[in-house]
């Protein structure tokens, strides 16, 4: 039996002081203590900013057992994770410490209970490696401590801790299952899936298998058994996430869950394996994903905490946001280092929805050197990640942190803390690839920003030129809407846009590099000075929906030598005034999210555009694609339209455009010298017979000054 | 004590006949064989050929037992290594079997022995994964012999097997050390070193510890114990590779062995860490070594097997080729995945001579698919390997093996064998680097040629248009000299050269692409039709000399960004028609040895000459620089000569460069346009004031036919 508890929370000043109050549980102390406190919206302007005094502290979560307990029966304390460094004391005496936040609890009380017991959780003041640059998240890098707390670029430095799982005290008899784990594999050629059962109980248990009809294909208690021609689970656009439950039963006690059979190993790209130049280095590594022995494109987007607040995301939350991504044709998310793993309920909506999760572990853009200290705790916290996720289907590969082998981390090969991670996951969950990190040799992260000379000029050409296996992190940046805008800017900061401290704090512009993702000066460069802020949402916008859509449908294009696309990032923790995001907080698709969807149809339409901005009298090409990850053959025929002002001018039709199961390629070309009319866009049309297949570009265009009487070539 | 025996060989039939002859132990059965056969001389014609009818027999070695053993002694039956899959019969009776030459044995026979026993080797026939095409390496993939034995470009196929290592019967009372190990560390800072003891043995053992120059440092019996400000260890070049002797003793057996303190880590290579293109991939893999705090440039060879038959291999013949490294300027051997491990010997000696030693295991140029059974003997090989290696200061890191993330090999960073590898590594012997493969990213191999169209023209313009951070393969090959030829190639195959057998097996010629190390096309390019077997030997071998030269000296000016260079390859198993070696079998320096030598000496002056071949007429430039690797300022002065025919142009004088520390740079540029004289070289003289410091080039010239005026433009 489970007996949540009321517990007190208490903040322990560095002067002694002691201040007492509510405390929720799974949540964030600092959460509770605003709420107490009567901290402001933290949302709007700076207000943030108020929760600076209490990165030092010390937090007490206090409270008075409350269960009931049959003879016979014993009593445990049992947490899916407290964070970040803590002792458990019981009566005032220590029984359990503990430093990192993923390794769940489970302590025996029975005998130390006396009746009117005070369990209390010390909460130690956040890690900061001694001699770090202060404010930054260099102060983590000793620790496992995410690191997106420290602040990023669109997450405000908030320090949070506390017991952010479900936590609360357990009674039980011989029968109770303290915890258990099913595991489904499959073999090599999938006609034989295994399935292994493990639990703790003192009391044999029962498993009972059953499909997604109910039928029961299993019942019995050995500890691995085989399910013949078992239902495969394929991810989002390649079939059905088949999963088949599984309910673990004694007579007193009994746990339920879901497992998959699916086969995913990590290929070396299509055409990435000839290195011909002398003298001669390595292939790129491998970053196709094999799913039951079919190459699939994988294509998504970053995941990022969806809340400061961890403690407090519920299933709901995760939910709203998964299925967006489903919608999205989305079969992948990318579990960034910088804020590692979530609640289980993720990863079980991962399963049933067919997202394919790529996990890392938590070091992200630091030097993570292998003091012995820092060894054992990321060991023990590791290992407690593996073993949490290993059983879902959904984890596509484990991943050491984020962009470790670029100059801003300074870790490679060498490093122990990588080499360990390599290994734990060799020996806890051998079939599942393990890569360092992103990018390795072949992939590549970003831009992040619709314009930009180091990136080689616009989007659109940036992605043309470029020749990579997997884009696993790109961005293109928007405002918030209106809407939001108008709940964390003050009014007498929202017009003219300045460098000021909400602009700043909420991440739009922001000189000393932490993140200007207004981008003011490529709204500038396109449009001239902002007239309003209505003005710089729509154009901000504008340029997202087009510069998403470019990127994407290009990257796809480079399929099968380019496997993996993910655009930086999905989501965000709060509003920001402005963002990669396609998604605004909470759960608020931009209009670039529709335009993300529309261009991961599994079939459509595409024109590789070399650039955005055209003007009258230039010569404009397209080349026209059909690209289709569908595992079938599709067949369709296009209408290519150019539309200028009011005119529509048809440039080419291309009929009976066949493409095979998971295949893209280039079937026609149009060109035409730009009419000049007087008008701030052209469209680029591309009407298909089955409207699903269709799709526009709104690209920028500036009419010549006079007007002449250029005419199309193909008129 | 130990009891050499006298062992008889047998040769077992497939049809169940039996020869039996004498055997060397160590040494290789089917050199056994062929001596008792009476083979023809294995080096002349295709004599090596007499061997295949071999292949797949099985082989015993047999011996009646033969020692001493007083009352309260015990006896051990003991092997350095038995190659590579074997049964050992005591009396008839199975008690001992194997897959793997490097594990050694340790059985202790006492209670089984009779009084005339007869102890019994049963070696299985050699490995070939079933569906492997037949006489290729690919029959290896799936085992733990070494590949080469199945046949190289350098390396006729030969399948050898047998007791290769120390193998004898021990006896002993409770004294005996049955095995110790002795291992040095030393802390960051380098002031004080660690040493950890152990043994196994049944009385307590007392280590004594003694300097260079014989004076006791310690002596106790703890587990470990420091050393403060102990010598260091250094490669040769940067300083004494200073060596404490051990000896472990108890009063009745004794053991001795030597240490070195030093740290090596692989760092990054310098500037090498920033990559700035978007979007952005990761910086290239460590390769440069810090050797006790200092970046050095490691230059050396590959090293190969120095016989066909592994087992004759002794202590002097390593000597002899390893002083010839040494005293080559070399710092660094790399001792290839094909053939893998040397005997102890040879590691006792790069010890002394400071030379790093790069240690690959026997992995080479194969996919190596993780089945259950080739997982199993690669760990149970590779960790026999590292504990017997890991105390050498010597080596420098470990490797997975040969060429493994490359299109002919087919692995790559998930390829679960080297995830064991890592992980063996990370466990057996933390603190030394592990490389899964060479090359990694930023590193290259090849080419192999003075010139070829595929290497971008010729090893000049090759490695001037190259960035690598290192280049662990190069070569230029050349014929064997006149003297060495005639041992092995009859007189009428002799010349022209052709591609028959002799040249054929013996490297020279291969259109089958197995090695044509003769390379005629480029010795016609460049020097027309060859005369005659002289004639060959004689520009073959100005050409290896003059392209070892420009490559190893291009590659030092590299430096840093550039950090190992390691020539493909040093020595040879047998004698070679024509080889990339530096030195012919057994271990006579090639001219290219002389070649290589200079242009690794620590200081010199050195010119970027674009290209090879000139003609009158022609304007030449070339770029004068001042190498220095010391790790100390070294000053000089040079002029520089060009020599046409009889007439020297002193083009340019260099008065006192200085060089700092391991560092290089250019310093001067002398340019000129080619006289007219009669003479087929031009040779380029750096004549400096200090004699050691001197360079000269030799390059081919033309002139014109008819003679013209052209005068030298700074005359």
């Amino acid at each position: 039996m489970i007996y949540n508890q009321i517990w007190t929370g208490a903040r322990l000043g560095k002067n002694g002081e002691r201040e007492e109050f509510s405390a929720t549980v799974p949540g964030n102390i600092q959460l509770d203590y605003a709420n107490y406190a009567g901290f402001d919206d933290i949302s709007f302007g700076d207000n943030c900013r108020q929760f600076d005094v209490l990165e030092n502290d010390s937090w007490e979560y206090i409270t008075k057992l409350n269960y009931e307990k049959n003879d016979g029966e014993r009593v445990w304390f049992v947490s899916g994770g407290i964070d970040y460094k803590y002792d458990i004391l019981l009566n005032g005496k220590n029984i359990y410490s503990y430093e990192g936040m993923y390794r769940p609890v489970r302590l025996e009380l029975t005998d130390m209970l006396m009746g009117d017991d005070e369990l209390r959780v010390h909460i130690y003041p956040h890690p900061k490696r001694k001699g770090s640059p202060v404010g930054t998240r260099d102060e983590a890098d000793q620790s496992c401590k995410p690191p997106v707390c420290y602040g990023w670029d669109w997450n405000p430095r908030l320090l949070i801790s506390g017991i952010w799982q479900d936590t609360y005290i357990e009674t039980g008899d011989d029968t109770l299952i303290r915890s258990c784990e099913v595991r489904a594999s499959i073999s090599d050629d999938m006609s034989e899936g295994l399935v292994e059962v493990s639990y703790d109980c003192d009391t044999p248990c029962v498993l009972e298998l059953f499909d997604a009809d109910g039928n029961k294909v299993y019942e019995g208690s050995d500890a691995s058994f085989t399910v013949q021609n078992p239902e495969l689970w394929w991810c989002n656009g390649q079939g059905t996430p088949y999963l088949y439950r599984w309910v673990l039963s004694n007579g007193g006690d009994e746990k339920a869950g879901k497992i998959g059979f699916r086969k995913i190993r990590l290929l070396r790209n299509t055409d990435a394996d000839i290195v011909s130049e002398f003298p001669k280095g390595r292939y790129p590594a491998p970053i196709t994903v094999e799913l039951n022995g079919r190459r699939i494109l994988t294509k998504g987007s970053n995941w990022v905490n969806p809340e400061l607040f961890w403690g407090i995301i519920t299933r709901e939350r995760y939910d709203e946001l998964l299925l967006l991504a489903k919608d999205a044709n989305m079969n992948m998310l990318r579990m960034w280092g910088g804020a590692c793993a979530a609640k289980d309920s993720f990863y079980e909506l991962c399963d049933e929805y067919g997202i394919l999760v790529w996990q890392e572990f938590m070091l992200a853009c630091n030097n993570y050197v292998a003091t012995k200290h820092y060894m054992s705790v990321l060991e023990s916290e590791a290992t407690a990640l593996i073993l949490r996720l290993r059983a879902h289907p959904s984890i596509m590969f484990w991943c050491g942190g984020n962009e470790l082998f670029n100059n801003w981390s300074g870790m490679d090969e060498q490093s122990h803390a990588l080499r360990l991670l390599n290994k734990l996951c060799f020996e806890l969950d051998y079939e599942r690839p393990f890569l360092s990190t992103a990018p390795l040799d072949g992939m590549a992260h970003g831009g992040y920003r619709f314009y930009a000379d180091y990136q080689g000029g616009d989007v659109f050409n940036e992605f043309i030129r470029s020749k990579n296996t997997a884009y696993t992190e790109f961005g293109v940046p928007s405002s918030a809407s209106l809407e939001n805008l108008k709940k964390i800017i003050p009014e007498d900061e929202m017009f003219p846009v300045q460098d000021t401290k909400s602009w700043n704090i909420h991440h739009a512009t922001n000189t000393r590099g932490g993140g200007d993702w207004l981008c003011l000066d490529v709204l500038k460069r396109y449009f001239g000075e902002p007239k309003s802020i209505e003005d710089i949402v729509e154009k901000s916008n504008w340029l997202q929906c087009t510069g998403y859509q470019a990127a994407f449908e290009e990257i796809r294009k480079q399929w099968p030598y380019c496997a993996m696309m993910s655009n930086w990032c999905y989501n965000e923790p709060w509003i920001t005034a402005a963002n990669n995001s396609i998604i605004s907080y909470p759960a608020i698709p931009k209009p670039a999210y529709y335009s993300v969807k529309n261009a991961l149809r599994p079939t459509l339409f595409s024109a590789r555009i070399p650039k955005f901005d055209w003007k009258a009298g230039e010569r404009f090409e397209a080349g026209i694609w059909f690209l289709n990850d569908k595992p079938e053959c599709v067949c369709g025929s296009v209408e290519v339209i150019l539309k200028v002002g009011d005119l529509e001018y048809s440039l080419l039709k291309w009929d009976n455009a066949k493409a095979d199961a998971n295949s893209n390629f280039e079937g026609a070309c149009v060109c035409c010298t730009l009419p000049n009319e007087e008008t701030d866009h052209i469209t680029l049309i591309l009407k298909a017979d089955n409207e699903e297949l269709s799709n526009e570009y709104k690209l920028l265009y500036k009419p010549k000054k006079k007007r002449s009487t250029v005419r199309l070539l193909n008129e």
